[in-house]
């Protein structure tokens, strides 16, 4: 095909779209080498055309619409990059490019995790691309990975740190001994965390991104409405000191695992031993460990976030689109149909457990906990039990457990709860190994 | 395109090709979802027609044959993958299929180390894949990485394990405390290293493996003859110890860095501090730090070699080729045309050093072996000095030192074997942060 230019339509000129039109303008002359012909910012779709915005003298005012009709009516915008995150209106200018037979980028995991299986089956239809690259894991390689080196593979497992902000809340406690609310201040103060945190520290940004990355690992139509997530607030200097004496340290683990053609996926905080891979992640790191039946595992270990290694990822995707586009075809191994898979209900997962309580300080207070582990077929690993506080005459008992079904426990913490010689029952996570 | 199936030539049935059989056989379904029609193998090159050879039964004797013009002849063929490894013949095996219009697979890095330039300026021409995922880090996805996911980078720096032989015997000799003779001999004994072993323990095999990344980082043509490559066989137990005082490990490390236009491509042990991921990378695994100017730097882990993870790479190269054929388009990102790019000489390569050496038991030693050290514009990071054995009256001095030329040091050790007081230099290794 002869084509002299691959014309960009850019929507969004914030944080990551403006990095992406100083990385389009930068690097012309690369990716024009790599993607087989100039690929030319057509037009920019933003909110206002701010004469002191970022790139001012780069991109002339003429470039900026602030109207999307005109932004659509553009002619030669081959390919369409969605740069405002968000559900809506990303989600509509996404179909709506689509439906033009436009080719798409986007970084918008929330769109792509709640939308993606309609997106693709729009995409396939229109013969166009749909890529996300920057969705998962800022610009570590992950979706040219599944796409293409690991085909073969049946992937059985993947485990991830795929939330920044709250890696870093994790290290600090960690590292610092610092309680919660105090390391996500610091977070904040150093832009690590929003104001409103919510969205990283109740675990819902990594339930977008596991989402995605198990309908790709798994061929399956994985929404996150099915994602058990739970975040890291409950998180206490204790269970760090304790993890710590017990061999392990703590991270918020985005898990997803085939086993028998069902699929268990869950977002939590978990005890990872101190000399796994994943324990040596710190500060604002991500990693993705997956398994696969052939390759064994695998990880992949870089900076999560960030406009600068986003702008890595969605620009990578624009060159690929910009290829399919030159050589006449579409996306090329874009998300097969979802098979029927089914997702495994929480309560029936299997893994091993730490609780931790206050009990009262008198003899025989172990064998009545074990008792109620014991009757839910739930069986001890470690014990530890600290020196009682002699005014509160309470002491605090950690225990881990053997594997045992999620059901079990919570039964079983129902039961603790009520024993007469439980306190409180100040914290129970997930123990994971890798 | 209408075809109904892409015809396979496998040339080798050993233990790469004999698990690449299995894999095509065995997951023909899967394959043929993702490459968008069946693989079916056509014709098998082998040595000898073992009639007790691995998948006897599910490959009939009909497929086989021994006759490489035969191989050749056989029509149908559109994709032949190489597994027979070493540099000739698959090397003209190769380049045989690639002119009759064949796309190619191939996990041999020697060949595209070797001549990797000229076989793809021929896969060009002929309009052909080439591919070679399995060349490198067994099935730790890698190419695909480079060739999409990384393409807007500019990548500045490569620092690798790649040879899980070796880091399988400095891993023993770091946990273990044993010397290098008896750590090898194990590892022979558990076949994670061959008999002749030269080929893993000077560094051979890394720097084949590091010129195929280092032209693909780099876009360039790096010969392996231009790259500096010593062995782990010089290391003592007594290098660990040290290193361990002063928080460091060893590890066998592939080096490209890309330095105002002119690349430095180095193998060697190197201490790497005991903190950073490289450090933590035990066994047989291989680990891949790539830093690039937008992603920053990501890591690719997992396990180096075996056929069972080199199988998952060559099947998704012929997933690859076969999407390519269908498609009617060759392998799209391609080494570009090397461009001109000097590699440096390893005497003006810039890094710390850690010496080691017997010296006199006296006064005034330290301040002569400072002398040469300084009068060679290098200056001392950290100096540990053992308690001196009586009766030999020689004492142990461990030297590292901050970041200098490498021909200073080569400079300032042949100035220090003159010196009365120092008896002999035991070792000198390259100090590497990541």
């Amino acid at each position: 095909m002869a084509k002299e230019s691959i014309g960009i339509g850019l929507i969004g000129l914030g944080i990551v779209g403006g990095q992406v039109a100083k990385v389009l303008l930068e690097k012309a002359d690369i990716l024009a080498e790599q993607a087989g012909c100039p690929c030319v910012i057509r037009k920019i779709k933003v909110l206002s055309a701010d004469p002191d915005r970022p790139l001012a003298r780069e991109i002339p005012a003429g470039l900026l619409t602030t109207d999307t009709d005109e932004f659509f009516a553009e002619p030669g915008i081959d390919i369409v990059v969605e740069a405002i995150g968000g559900e809506n209106p990303a989600l509509d200018y996404l179909k709506r490019a689509i439906s033009r037979g436009q080719h798409t980028v986007t970084s918008n995991k929330e769109v792509i995790a709640k939308h993606g299986t309609e997106l693709h089956a729009l995409a396939r239809k229109q013969g166009v691309g749909l890529r996300y690259g920057g969705s998962v894991g800022g610009g570590i390689p992950l979706i040219a990975p599944f796409k293409y080196d690991l085909v073969a593979n049946r992937i059985t497992s993947i485990c991830a740190i795929i939330n920044g902000t709250t890696n870093y809340i994790l290290t600090r406690m960690e590292r610092e001994g610092i309680d919660f609310p105090s390391a996500l201040k610091s977070a904040q103060e150093l832009g690590y965390a929003e104001a409103n945190p919510a969205n990283d520290i109740e675990g819902i940004d990594a339930h977008y991104k596991l989402a995605i990355m198990a309908s790709l690992a798994f061929q399956a139509d994985v929404r996150p409405g099915k994602i058990y997530h739970e975040g890291i607030s409950r998180l206490d200097s204790r269970d760090f000191r304790c993890a710590r004496e017990l061999g392990f340290t703590i991270k918020l683990l985005a898990i997803a695992k085939l086993i028998n053609n069902s699929i268990e996926v869950r977002v939590h905080p978990a005890f990872v031993p101190e000399d796994s891979l994943l324990a040596k992640v710190d500060g604002v790191h991500n990693a993705i460990l997956v398994e696969g039946d052939l390759v064994g595992k695998v990880l992949f270990y870089g900076e999560g976030a960030g406009a600068l290694a986003t702008s890595s990822a969605v620009t990578a995707d624009v060159v690929s689109s910009a290829q399919d586009i030159l050589h006449g075809v579409s996306d090329r191994a874009v998300r097969k149909s979802a098979s029927a898979i089914s997702i495994k209900p929480m309560a029936e997962i299997e893994t091993r457990y730490y609780l931790r309580m206050n009990v009262a300080d008198q003899s025989g207070v172990l064998a009545q906990i074990s008792k109620v582990l014991g009757d839910n077929q739930i069986s001890i690993s470690a014990v530890i039990q600290n020196e009682a506080d002699i005014t509160a005459q309470v002491s605090e008992i950690m225990i881990t457990t053997h594997p045992a079904h999620e059901k079990a426990i919570q039964q079983a913490l129902g039961e603790l709860a009520k024993l007469g010689v439980v306190k409180e029952i100040n914290n129970f996570i997930r123990v994971e190994s890798d």
